[in-house]
């Protein structure tokens, strides 16, 4: 689908004279790379689209349905990230206007899954944490004026803290499964879903692109990656137990932890130079697989950051029992745990692979 | 005071006939050099003692005091621990009857010290993570059946979680210094301070000890020492965020940590370790700095370990708001993912040193 970016060092070893030839067509990757890339997931997504419609999306998650729904977020983020890297190489008019619309829709489509993801994460701890199963066989009322935590009471603590958990997220899950279907019907979504009929078979290249090398672009893609990387603190991150992620952990501000910001643009920054890589190189290229495991770790992070934000959330629930509190407590530090050792993750995968060269 | 340990290169390299009479003096330690060591602790004790008295140790600590009573514990530790090293060269009934005695008075003792440390180490924790001071202007009642703990609350939590972890400790720490009060007053007090006005002038050696060599038996304190670091979970440690130290933090065991208990045991072999080196090499040897670097991770895990249980009995008070609840859970998680940067420092401090060939 992609083409393979040729070794130079490959190319020059013969002097036959096809090698210029070779060079035109392997060298340096033109905008028929993009355009090849682009109509390639525009007909992924509508196969994902007619998959998730006969797997019956309407109804909660069968797997099939589930993997459907992930193949739509998948091709839809593919392509408005080449999109957006290649933008110069597109009508400017049609740019503009798919790509808010494919933001909001794997934006969309990705709430529930996160939410589903976010339980899972926490009841998994509550579990590490507590040596049982935390999924209460009857989930009970909260009782106000809880009294004496007494020991037997943490465990306790930590199944209503589940039970709390499982409520609030299997809520937030529930709604937003709804307003995907609401979307998925929408004549929002049908606009979009004509724009990347038409992107499956005619892919709008501007008439400058027929002799651009993508080169350029796609390297300045790397480059804004490596520029929020140098301004992330690799040093502190690559510090085990510097503590730096639960600092101000119990701090008054609305957002305590502003400190995640810089790693979740990373995170974006670096899906980004992944997909102009799959456009150059194809998506079987190792420097991918080297890609996807500096991205698993701030996945990582992000999964991490927003389960401790849901704990601590969740100990703002009016009336609940010290002792669910207390577990909630320990829960968002391990939690903010998580996301140091993310970072820490992260810093030794950043170090082990020449991201830079790739 | 302690006798050189010759480098036994230095003692063979040279080949004038002074080499035997050098060797007996320097190459193999003797009985000598324990009991100049245990003279040197005694005079050191009996010292702390009469200035402990002079600063007026019945007081809440003055500075002087509380030096004095440290000075008091350490000389204390060093006697009992390089007796029992060197047992089978003292007399047996002395010893049977100092050490029990001695552990008494330096364990009583240490009480006051360590609830003071716990209450800072934790205050500290709870100003690291609120980012506010957390000692309360006015300690104010705990309310029962808490409301809402919106974000506000959070520092209310930890400011109450303080307020509360000091009246507990500052309590806990009164009673210590009334029990050492009592304790250096008492009959059992005075027969230990004879004893040991006895020992800075006169050691009861055992008649075999003249001609006895100090090697075998402070070789079997450095081998019981590797044995206990040798069981330890070292590779585990040595992975940073393996996330071991807060695993059943929430478990209803009574004491849910009993994974420290081994490190504990090595934190004391390593002191009766490095006393024994003290006793061979002087207390200013290279060995007994790395040593006490190695210690100071140990001392650091143990205090973690019990700030965390701290945090987590103050959780139990009944009638606690669930902010203070949720903050206390907090600090618990905190001071167990302490616990754990302790392991890692106490496993890098282990494989920098050749603590085997010390």
């Amino acid at each position: 689908m992609a083409q393979q970016h040729l070794d130079p060092t490959d190319s020059t070893a013969g002097s036959s004279p096809e090698l210029p030839t070779a060079l035109e067509q392997g060298g340096a990757p033109t905008a028929d790379a993009l355009a090849c890339y682009l109509r390639g997931q525009a007909t992924e997504f509508l196969r994902a689209l007619r998959l998730h419609r006969e797997t019956g999306g309407s109804g909660h998650g069968t797997e099939e349905s589930v993997d459907a729904a992930r193949a739509l977020r998948r091709s839809a983020r593919r392509i408005s990230g080449s999109v957006h890297t290649f933008r110069p190489l597109l009508e400017e008019a049609w740019s503009a206007e798919l790509c808010p619309e494919l933001a909001w829709l794997s934006g969309t489509l990705a709430r529930e899954h996160a939410c589903q993801a976010c339980l899972e994460r926490l009841l998994l701890a509550l579990h590490r944490l507590s040596g049982t199963a935390v999924l209460p066989a009857q989930p009970t009322e909260e009782v106000p004026g809880g009294r004496a935590v007494d020991r037997g009471n943490l465990t306790v603590g930590a199944a209503k803290a589940g039970a709390l958990l499982e409520r609030q997220l299997t809520l937030a899950r529930t709604r937003a499964h709804s307003t995907a279907l609401q979307a998925l019907g929408s004549a929002r979504f049908h606009a979009v879903a004509d724009k990347v009929a038409v992107l499956a078979s005619d892919v709008p290249l501007t008439p400058a692109a027929a002799t651009a090398d993508l080169t350029p672009l796609a390297a300045a893609a790397r480059e804004r990656l490596t520029d929020a990387v140098a301004a992330l603190p690799l040093v502190t991150a690559g510090s085990p137990y510097n503590a730096e992620a639960l600092v101000h952990g119990l701090s008054p501000d609305p957002s305590p932890h502003p400190q995640d910001a810089p790693w979740h643009q990373v995170r974006l920054l670096l899906r980004l130079h992944r997909y102009a890589r799959e456009v150059l190189d194809g998506a079987d290229s190792p420097v991918i697989a080297r890609l996807l495991a500096a991205g698993q770790a701030l996945d990582r992070h992000r999964d991490a950051s927003e389960a401790a934000a849901a704990a601590a959330s969740a100990a703002r629930t009016p009336r609940i029992a010290p002792a669910t509190a207390y577990a909630l407590g320990v829960l968002h530090a391990d939690q903010r745990h998580e996301v140091e050792a993310a970072r820490f993750a992260f810093q030794q995968s950043w170090l082990k692979q020449a991201v830079g060269a790739g």
